[in-house]
């Protein structure tokens, strides 16, 4: 499993995956989620994978063939060359796809799930920052006022604090506290989503990087925010009235 | 969807379940999801059930022919005469099967999912307080000293507070609190889990029912538990330290 999350806000994104894979509970392993595609000033895209490995790896490597492509030849469309970020989802939607033309029989013969899920973000300069979520099908959706984040992977431990804490006009570093805590409900309930994390946060018009860190499991800040926010809910818990009821 | 849960502590046990069915979301209703089979200081068994309406119905009604005709043939084993929890979940497992061999072909070719997954607990006479979570395909477990709760349905949402919360020696009114806390989470993030709430709770080595209670949505006990919940997180967030990182 893993767990992926981008939120689109008005001063920014925030884009935050862990790094444990597994196939198989004796078989973990740490790979990066987040793929990166910046020509700083001009476009920024983060690419969050969740789902089959090898999917979401031959995907990767579709897409970044196009840019070598696109570099030689001046004309395949890739990443680094399209005019908005709904035609690079689409890239990434047609090299998923393609990846399961070629995969799908063999894996469905063999009973394992192929799927993969992407979320995709960033800003490419004339378009406002956008964020899309690829469902496993190819499809997909794009965030706007109502919906400020997409996640992927196992999410629901997580979403119960984005719910409550994350609003449009909440500031970038501290969405990013909501989403570190987010990641931490995640890690407590399911063995298999795991640091390090891998973070990005983009500033609204700058198409760059404003910070990219990679945050360990020995992280002070992280360790000082778990610890925090389970003293905090035990406190809230504390907190609550008694039940008024009484046992027979 | 659905929200079961069972807690087994060592002062007794918490049983609670939502109320809220649907055939899709323009079909959706109101049906109890618990069941309880008493004969007070002898038996007190609660049954939740999770899943497919039909599947759990038909279970329920084959388990009730049971004890109807061990009534009147004082030989059937039924709910209301095995010796252990343990033989009426192997009746419970029994039924849904045969359920599922009637039904399973058809709900096949029509595409539908037919399966139902049960907790059933409490305590007989003689034996210990045992709690049993009934898995779709009709084999289930038992709680332990590691394992105080089990929950069926739409989980996650509602699983950090209980793990954080929930210990063997939690008294039984302030782990219903945190059963509570557990299920507001679930229903504001998850539409198909709504009130009103089933709750019973049976002391141990008593054999009946300590208190049974129907909380609905206007309950003031339970609005009081979700707006200062609420409340307590924001606060438990907002006490958290600012995120140390610049950014560029």
């Amino acid at each position: 499993m893993t767990y992926c999350l981008g939120i689109s806000l008005d001063a920014g994104q925030i884009f935050m995956s862990d790094t444990r894979t597994n196939a198989g509970i004796d078989h973990v392993s740490t790979f990066s989620k987040m793929r990166i595609f910046e020509k700083p000033g001009e476009r920024i895209i983060v690419l969050l994978s969740t789902g089959n490995l090898a999917t979401t790896q031959a995907t990767v490597t579709l897409l970044e063939e196009q840019i070598q492509l696109s570099v030689e030849d001046q004309k395949t469309p890739s990443l680094m060359t399209v005019s908005s970020l709904f035609r690079a989802a689409r890239l990434v939607s047609e090299a998923q796809r393609s990846v399961y033309r070629i995969d799908a029989a063999a894996l469905k013969d063999a009973g394992i799930d192929g799927n993969a899920t992407f979320i995709i973000g960033g800003q490419i300069a004339g378009e406002r920052p956008r964020l899309f979520l690829i469902y496993a099908a190819g499809n997909f959706i794009e965030s706007g006022e109502d919906t400020l984040f997409f996640q992927a992977g196992e999410l629901k431990y997580g979403k119960p604090v984005l719910d409550r804490v994350v609003a449009s006009s909440t500031d970038l570093l501290e969405a990013t506290k909501c989403a570190l805590v987010s990641f931490d409900s995640t890690m407590k309930s399911n063995v298999s989503v795991a640091p390090p994390i891998d973070l990005v946060i983009i500033k609204r018009d700058t198409c760059r990087i404003s910070l990219r860190h990679r945050i360990l499991e020995t992280d002070p800040y992280f360790l000082e925010v778990r610890k925090r926010w389970g003293d905090g809910l035990r406190a809230a818990f504390a907190s609550l009235p008694a039940a008024p009821w009484r046992l027979g």
